[in-house]
């Protein structure tokens, strides 16, 4: 991956929780870097380090061979990508790495392509923690030879992965969210059986550590749940956002999933009706108290 | 833990898949062992190693300090252990080590007190090869004291965890039994909606190595579902009966595990409906296409 860093200019769009710190690992890593947000004050926070802050995003992505978008929603990322892309430079790529649906990543690369430019989905996991210490797990969909070529940028973020063709690295997201609702449902009914039973739930983690039943969920949530710590982490409201997502995903694949479709339901019930909108995923273990009529 | 084991004599009672590489590891750890099986061949196969092979049960555990019993149920130990109880030496311990019901188990401890002799229920996890490694995860109900002086014992085939009172054992058993077929059930969906949306599985799985999604249901289970191997491995049929466990536990203890329930529901489809008894279970994969009218 022999790239010289110092040529290959990234313009970043949306500089928050998230985009903040993988903009300051690209500058570490050597690549000039044009950085807009909204907000300009968490734009300006990087100019110390050597961000070129622009005033528009019109203005960050005019130079940029590689444009890195990081925004709340698909809704806001396809809004960008109108309203710049007929400024970007010849042969530039545009990398969404925000969590949207696998049909708006689509529908980004169609825009992209239109005027001539390829597009890259790549959201990621591994939360703040993992933007910080640039070990993010990022899952690409798109052309592959698009992939090589913005790996060598990717790699200053974490540890990118080709996943399949455009809107994959969505897909990818949606499956990784639907996985650890289900876990976190199964953990959950796992330490209301010990408890109930009589085990020592803090013993059993430990006993189950390396096997089969092993998992981060089952350590770090199951403990949560255990001593009742539901301070986020994971917010519910996300998690729900994410499974309603893969929901309107199966539903356009034709698709039955019903743990996740349950799992689904019962973060509505947690978020709407039992006030857990802004507590922590693993909460979902207070929505299977209620269910059993008990609160410990 | 400085225990002389040349002097702590072991019977083993019954050694089959799991029971006679246990015995073996015993032997390598220096304790004197007389094992018993059923079908004698099994146990004259360990008389080269050391082990004195016994006519009877009653014979194996005439001298033993601690008895091991490997044997197919919950059912069948209460048998044994009402056969011979009365022929046990004065102190020594009795370690269930096959998986039985947590009821079971507490009976087991009832019927050995009233004869004076101590009892632990300590299932395992990990399969033949954590018997042939001594790597087994040993889930150890009972009292704390005479957990202390088994675990030099049963540190020679693993890794035990003293996890509560009697029948806590057999719980954490099924704790994981759940966890890992709700886990199952949640691979496969993502891996099916990964499939029919176009997306690599197995770049997926890699880029999700070491997540919050992750495990090793996803790595091992998810690849067997992509390429289609339902050679078992763990038998569907097992995997229901554990299940089946579970329920009735939960209904002992008047308690709604949802997920454990609808996954236990379906592996009985799997079972009796779709030829999947003898197939890994891994293979509820297949009971997923099969709701979706799809055969790939």
């Amino acid at each position: 991956m022999g790239v010289d860093t110092g040529k290959v200019r990234i313009a970043v769009l949306g500089t928050g929780l998230m985009g903040g710190p993988m903009a300051r690992n690209l500058l570490k890593a050597g690549f000039p870097v044009a950085v807009w947000n909204r907000t300009r004050a968490k734009a300006d926070a990087l100019s110390g380090e050597g961000a070129e802050v622009a005033d528009t995003a019109a203005q960050a992505v005019a130079d940029a061979d590689f444009v890195i978008s990081m925004l709340s929603d698909g809704p806001a990322v396809l809004e960008m990508v109108t309203a710049v892309c007929d400024g970007l430079r010849s042969g530039a790529v545009w990398i969404d790495m925000s969590s949207t649906k696998p049909s708006e990543a689509r529908a980004q690369a169609r825009l992209l392509a239109a005027s001539g430019h390829a597009h890259l989905d790549a959201p990621v996991s591994g939360g703040t923690r993992g933007a910080q210490d640039a070990s993010l797990a990022i899952m690409v969909g798109g052309e592959a030879d698009v992939f090589a070529r913005a790996e060598p940028v990717l790699r200053a973020l974490g540890r990118p992965v080709h996943v399949g063709p455009s809107g994959s690295g969505q897909l990818a997201k949606l499956a990784n969210q639907g996985i650890v609702a289900v876990t976190i449902g199964a953990v959950a009914e796992a330490m209301l059986l010990l408890q109930k039973g009589g085990a020592d739930p803090a013993a059993v983690r430990a006993a189950l550590k390396g096997g089969f039943a092993d998992s981060t969920i089952l350590q770090q949530h199951g403990e949560r749940m255990t001593t009742g710590n539901f301070v986020p982490g994971g917010l519910s409201k996300f998690q729900l956002k994410d499974l309603r997502n893969v929901m309107a995903e199966a539903e356009g694949l034709g698709l039955s999933l019903p743990m996740i479709e349950d799992v689904t339901a019962r973060f509505q019930t947690f978020c709407d009706l039992l006030d857990g909108a802004e507590k922590d995923h693993s909460g979902l273990y207070l929505e299977l108290l209620h269910r059993n009529g008990t609160e410990t």
